[in-house]
C-alpha cells in the first residue's frame, strides 16, 4: 500500500542540532536501550494502527519513570524538538504517527498497574497498561473498567486517554472522558500536574475534559486513575434479524427511543454477516438484511422486565426471528461474530478502510441507504458493523491497494460518506480521534473564531507548539492550502493568529 | 449581619473613565432601562445568595440580545472594565458578588426557552431560564432535566453553568457537567463560540467542562443546549429512621456499596428533622437521630427489587423504622420535609452559615461525630441536612449575626469543619463553586505549577483578566497575603507569572 505524505512545510519549521539532542536524550536515561536512532529498529514506530501513514522520527525513547519524561520533555522544550507520545501504537486516525523532525516518546514501559481500591472503586494505572488488563486486575473484586474499544486487547490507557477511546459499551457507560477521574501530566517544560479529581466536583476550571481526547497536544499523561464500576449482576444477549436495512434501523431508534439503554446495541448489514459467519461461525441468520445484538445488563427484575420489553418492539418492527441467549456460552457465540467481525472482514478483501462518523439515530435507515447507493456508484463494497445505539458508523470499505487509484477512489467514497453524515447533522469523527487522517476535514468544522480559541488553549499548555504538531487541530496555513478557509488575495484570514 | 470587605488591592487595579463607559454603554442598548447606575437601584445586585458579602457595581446592564452582550464586552475589554455576570443571584459562595470596578452584566432577560426537541432530546435555553421551568417546559414529552438544586425554583441554568449545580439527583443523574451538551459563549472581545456538541466525541478541544464551573471567568453564555431524560417509569420514596448518627452513615455506605444508585439519597440528623417537622409536618419520627429519605427510580420491577434489598440493608444497620410511600401523597410528604429543611432551619436561628464539602462516604459516621464534637466546643449549634449518597455535606452553622463576634466564631468553626473534610480526603467545594467564600483556601488546595497551569487556561480566555476577577482562582498575590503559600523575603515564589 502506497504511504502519505502529509505533514505540510508549515509543520516542519524545527530547526535544531540533532546529534546534540541525540546526545543530551542519552544523558537522562538511565538505560542505553530506551534511546533508539537506529533506523530498522526506528520501522517499529513509523505508522500506527492507520498503516497509510508512514515517517520515522529522528529518534526513539522509552523512558521508565516519571522523571525521566521530565528530562525528555525538558530537553525538546529548550531544544524546540517535536514529541510524539505513543501508547500501543492502535490508533486508527494516525495519531500517533511520528514527525519527521521528532522524538517518539513511547509509553511502553509504563506499564504498571499501580493500585486497585475495590472500597473506592478506583484503579491508578500507568499509561502504557493494556484497557483489558485493567478489568482483569478488578475481576477479583467483582469490578471492571467500562470503555472496551475493540482493539481492547492490544490498546493501552494513555492512547485511550489522547483518543478519547469509546467501544462497544459507551452508549451506556460513557467513553474515556466518562471514566476517568484524574490524570498526571508531564507539560512541555517538565512539570507534574495532576489534573481532575475523585471528588465530584473538584475546585478550580476543570482542564481534565480538554485533555482526555487532546491527542497529546496538551501534556504527556504518566499516570491516570480510572473509575471502576460493579458487575452488572446479570446480562443477557439477544440476536434479532431483519428483512430490510430501515426496519433495522428503525428498531435501534424505537428501543432507545422507549427509553431503553442497553449496555450494548450493535448492527450487522448482510455483508458483515457473511463476512463474520465465514470466519467464526457464530450461526448468524447469513439471509437476514440486517441484525442488531441487543445486551441488557442490570438486575435479574431489571433485564428481565426488559428484555421482554425490547422483544416486543423488534418484532413491531419486523424482526424476522428474535433469539436469546439462555447459557453464557450462546451469548459468546451472538458476541462472537461481531467481535471478529473487522478481522473477517479483512479475510475477503486485500484492504479495507476503516471509517468512524457520528449520525442522529433516526436518520440511521436514510444513511445506510445512501451509503449503499455510493457504494454502488464507486464499484467499491461498503461493510456495515457498528455501535447503532449511539449512532457511531464504522463503515469499512473494500479495496485493493495494489490496484492504481483504487486507495484514491476510497478515499472519495469516504469523503462522500462523511459529508453524508455531515448533512443529516452528524460529525465525521466519532471515536477513533481527528489525528492525521481527518486533519483537513477540521478546517471545514470549526469557524476562526473556534480555531482561534483552539490555539489560545493549545498555547497555554505548549506555547512553543512542540507536542504533536500537525495533528487534530489544523494550523490556518493548512486550512488556507486545503481551500476550506476563505482566504483573501492569497492573505489568511487571521494574519494576527500566531501559528503553530 | 455586617458584611465583609473581600476585594484585595490586588483586585483593584482598573483605570477608566467612568463617565465614558456608562456613555458607550448606553450607546449600544436599546433598551434606555437596561442601563442602571443608580444607587438605590444597583443595591438590587450588592449581594448574591451569601448575603455576608455586599459590593456595589459601578454599573449593571440587563441587555436583550446577544449582539448588545457582544458589544458590552467589547467595550469592558476596550477600557479594561471588570465585568460580573449574574444570573438568578442564588450562589451560595458569592460567585455573582460585583466588583467595586466593575460592570454587573444581568442575564435575566435571556429568559426564553428557544426549542424542546422531544425526538433527540435536547432543549434549547437562554441562560436567565430558571432551572424548573427546563423540566416544566420538557414535561408535555414525558421529558425532564435532571439537576435539580434546591434553589431549582429561582435559580438559572446560566448560574447553574457557572457553578456547575447538582442537587438531590446528581447521585444517579450527574451535575451540570454530565447534562449539558453545548453552550454559546461570548468572549470577553465580543466573539461569539459554539462549544461542546450534541454528538457523543466531538473533534477539538473539549472546552466544555472548562467553561462549566469557571464561574463566569472566561466568557459569558448566551444559550446553553441541555439533555433531556425520559421521567423514571417509576419511581419509589423510602424513609428510614436510625438510633444513631453512625447506623445512618454506615447504611448510606452501605446501599451504595451494595451496587445500587438511588435516584436521591437524603440524610437529615435530629436538628434537622425537629426544624423541618415543626415547620411543615411532613409527619417525621423526631425522636430519631438521623433518617435517610431514599428515592428508587426505573421500570416496575427494578424498583421494586431495589426497594426490597434497600429495606433489607437497612434493617441490618438497624433502622428502627422503615416507611415507604404507597402513594404521590406519601412520597411528597416524605420530601417536604427536606426541601423545607433549609427555610426550617431559618425560622430557629436568626442567621445560618450553609457549608459545602465533600467526603468519602465511608467516613461520613466519623465525620459527624467530629463535627458534633467541635459543635460543642464553639457553643454554636450544627444542623445536617445533605446529600449524604455521594457525601456532599451541608452542614447549616447556627449563628446571630447581630451577637458581636459570633459571625468570626462561626466562621472559625467553617474553617475547622472543612479542614475536618480535607483530612478525611475530602474537599472544601461540593456543588456550591468557590466563587469569593472559599477564595483563600484554594491557596493550600492547589499547587503552584497547577495555579500556574489554570492562570495560562484563564489568559486563553481572558488575557486582561476583566471577567469576574478575584474569583474561583487566587492570584498569587491573594496567597502570599493569606500566607498559604511559601514566600521567601517577601517575594513571590513565581515572579515571572503574568498575574489577574
Amino acid at each position: 500500500m502506497s504511504a502519505h505524505s502529509v505533514y505540510l512545510e508549515d509543520d516542519c519549521r524545527f530547526e535544531y542540532n540533532r546529534e546534540d539532542l541525540v546526545a543530551r536524550l542519552g544523558q537522562v536515561l538511565a538505560n542505553p536501550e530506551a534511546l533508539i536512532t537506529n533506523e530498522e529498529a526506528l520501522r517499529a514506530y513509523e505508522t500506527d494502527g492507520l498503516a497509510a501513514y508512514r515517517q520515522l522520527p529522528v529518534a526513539a525513547v522509552l523512558p521508565d519513570t516519571v522523571e525521566e519524561v521530565q528530562a525528555i520533555l525538558r530537553i525538546c522544550n529548550e531544544l524546540e524538538v517535536p514529541v510524539v507520545a505513543r501508547g500501543a501504537g492502535t490508533s486508527l486516525s494516525a495519531g500517533a504517527l511520528p514527525h519527521p523532525q521528532g522524538i517518539l516518546l513511547s509509553l511502553s514501559r509504563f506499564n504498571r498497574i499501580l493500585d486497585v481500591d475495590a472500597e473506592r472503586r478506583v484503579a491508578r494505572v500507568q499509561p502504557g497498561v493494556r484497557n483489558l488488563a485493567v478489568s482483569e486486575a478488578a475481576a477479583p473484586y467483582g469490578l471492571y473498567y467500562a470503555p472496551d474499544p475493540s482493539s481492547q486487547i492490544a490498546c493501552s490507557i494513555g492512547g485511550n486517554v489522547a483518543e478519547n477511546a469509546g467501544g462497544v459499551h459507551c452508549l451506556k457507560y460513557g467513553l474515556t472522558i466518562h471514566n476517568v477521574l484524574e490524570v498526571t501530566l508531564v507539560t512541555i517544560d517538565g512539570e507534574v500536574l495532576k489534573i481532575g479529581s475523585e471528588a465530584p466536583d473538584a475546585p478550580g476550571y476543570d482542564m481534565l475534559a480538554a485533555i482526555i481526547g487532546s491527542e497529546g497536544m496538551l501534556g504527556v499523561v504518566v499516570e491516570v486513575a480510572v473509575k471502576l464500576l460493579p458487575e452488572p449482576l446479570t446480562k443477557k444477549v439477544m440476536l434479532a434479524a431483519f428483512p430490510t436495512v430501515e426496519a433495522g434501523g428503525e428498531a435501534v431508534a424505537g428501543i432507545i427511543g422507549d427509553g431503553i439503554i442497553p449496555g450494548g446495541l450493535e448492527m450487522m448489514d448482510n455483508a458483515a454477516i457473511r463476512a463474520a459467519e465465514d470466519f467464526v461461525h457464530a450461526g448468524y441468520p447469513v439471509d437476514a438484511a440486517t441484525i442488531l445484538i441487543c445486551e441488557l445488563d442490570g438486575s435479574e427484575a431489571e433485564v428481565a422486565a426488559q428484555c421482554a420489553q425490547v422483544s416486543k418492539l423488534m418484532e413491531s418492527y419486523g424482526a424476522t426471528e428474535i433469539r436469546i441467549a439462555e447459557t453464557p456460552e450462546q451469548a459468546q457465540a451472538f458476541w462472537a461474530g461481531r467481535k471478529a467481525a473487522f478481522p473477517a472482514v479483512g479475510r475477503i478483501s486485500p484492504d479495507y478502510y476503516c471509517m468512524d462518523g457520528t449520525i442522529p439515530r433516526k436518520h440511521l435507515s436514510t444513511v445506510l441507504n445512501r451509503m449503499q447507493a455510493l457504494s454502488e456508484e464507486y464499484g467499491l463494497r461498503v461493510v456495515n458493523v457498528f455501535h447503532a445505539g449511539d449512532g457511531n458508523l464504522h463503515p469499512l470499505v473494500l479495496y485493493d491497494g495494489n490496484v492504481p487509484g483504487e486507495l484514491e477512489r476510497t478515499e472519495e467514497l469516504g469523503g462522500r460518506i462523511l459529508e453524508l453524515c455531515v448533512e443529516v447533522g452528524g460529525t465525521v469523527t466519532g471515536e477513533h480521534g481527528v489525528g492525521m487522517e481527518k486533519i483537513n476535514q477540521m478546517c471545514a468544522q470549526f469557524s476562526p473564531p473556534e480555531l482561534e480559541q483552539f490555539f489560545a488553549l493549545k498555547r497555554a499548555f505548549d506555547p512553543k507548539g512542540l507536542l504533536n504538531p500537525g495533528k487534530a487541530i489544523p494550523t490556518l496555513n493548512r486550512c488556507a492550502e486545503f481551500g476550506a478557509m476563505h482566504v483573501h488575495k492569497g492573505e489568511l484570514p487571521f494574519p494576527d493568529i500566531e501559528r503553530f
